[in-house]
């Protein structure tokens, strides 16, 4: 395919390497998906020496919904959770990763985050695009038990890689337990059972000296 | 909960927080399951400034099983696809990446691999390990037509990248046209169309002189 461009967007490129042209959208948004891998979140992995990034979050609370689904108060399916999940944090690529205890980004995040997944989901097919544009807005709702339970597991992920690492990411920023019970009660919208899990870990962080009741 | 254990294991420290013991053992499974990020890949991501890990890969191609699962020949469940592509390296955390080139590795691989699923889908509760042991062993011996194409994007997916990063990995590793062409025809076994793309992709990189035909 000599007609190839030679544009610095490799997305670009490749897209038209795909010749049909829907099969050519979807190959542009597979490409455009790598740039997930780019955005770093607050926590770090689990042995502390780097943070974490939005697609390996993305995995980890995907495997999370595979695993705990029947954790969940309301029955789910654990495939539907999964694929909320695979979906819930692509708008990142465009809006960036909001720190969860930053009050002033969470007011401007709604409205980054609905021009990402304008962008970014109308890049496919436009019935695709609408589903997956529809899995982000019901985990952004979180009207669903599916979404509910996504909503949970997105939270306890941190939490057990904040304590796996010595609450690292905690002590950075300066974050204490009040703030972190307060954002992470909503673990229990979708479950009890790691509601009570969640603040064990609280409890044992605090008691471990790596997590202060209150600010400094 | 001060009995926890003050272990440097994080994932049996977490578990024992969690109370009940089938909990408890997802619980340790989930946080054994961070290390995946650890494991690098030979491929590096889009801007060319870092390799791969595995688990950010694992979300990438279970996005590809959602957008381009009517690609396949044969009729697949999408979130299947997805399914065994989110378990398929899990293994990996015990027994490493191995370059599809390296044939040495490769001869090895099996065996290594087959150790790593015994001990890490043992960490679950019986029922759930099978299961997800099953889903390693669908997509190793290709023998579905979800397993076929999970196979295909597992092979699609670096390709794009080694294209996305003007062939770094390839030259890195001197590698040729042919045995790209080698290891990546068992694309068309679950995908003439994404076999016929991948074929696009491997002749413009020769064109662009990030493949060279043949060795030197």
């Amino acid at each position: 395919m000599s007609t190839a461009s030679s544009s610095s967007d490799p997305s670009a490129t490749l897209a038209a390497l795909a010749g049909d042209v829907p099969l050519a959208d979807r190959v542009r948004f597979v490409v455009e998906l790598d740039r997930l891998k780019q955005v770093l979140r607050r926590t770090v992995v689990t042995d502390g020496i780097r943070r974490e990034n939005t697609a390996e979050h993305s995995w980890h609370v995907a495997m999370m919904a595979l695993v705990l689904a029947d954790a969940a108060d309301d029955p789910v399916d654990p495939m539907r959770v999964a694929k909320l999940l695979l979906v819930h944090d692509i708008v990142e690529i465009d809006a960036g990763d909001t720190f969860v205890y930053d009050a002033d980004g969470q007011e401007s995040k709604a409205e980054r985050e609905r021009a990402a997944a304008e962008r970014l989901f109308g890049l496919l097919p436009r019935d695709q695009g609408d589903e997956l544009h529809g899995c982000w807005l019901e985990f952004e709702l979180g009207t669903t038990a599916e979404s509910r339970f996504a909503r949970a597991l997105d939270r306890l992920q941190p939490l057990l890689l904040n304590h796996a690492s010595a609450g690292q990411a905690w002590r950075e920023h300066g974050i204490t337990a009040a703030q972190v019970r307060a954002v992470n009660s909503t673990i229990g919208d979708g479950s009890a059972a790691l509601w009570e899990l969640a603040q064990h870990v609280i409890d044992d962080a605090v008691m471990r000296g790596w997590l202060p009741e209150t600010g400094r």
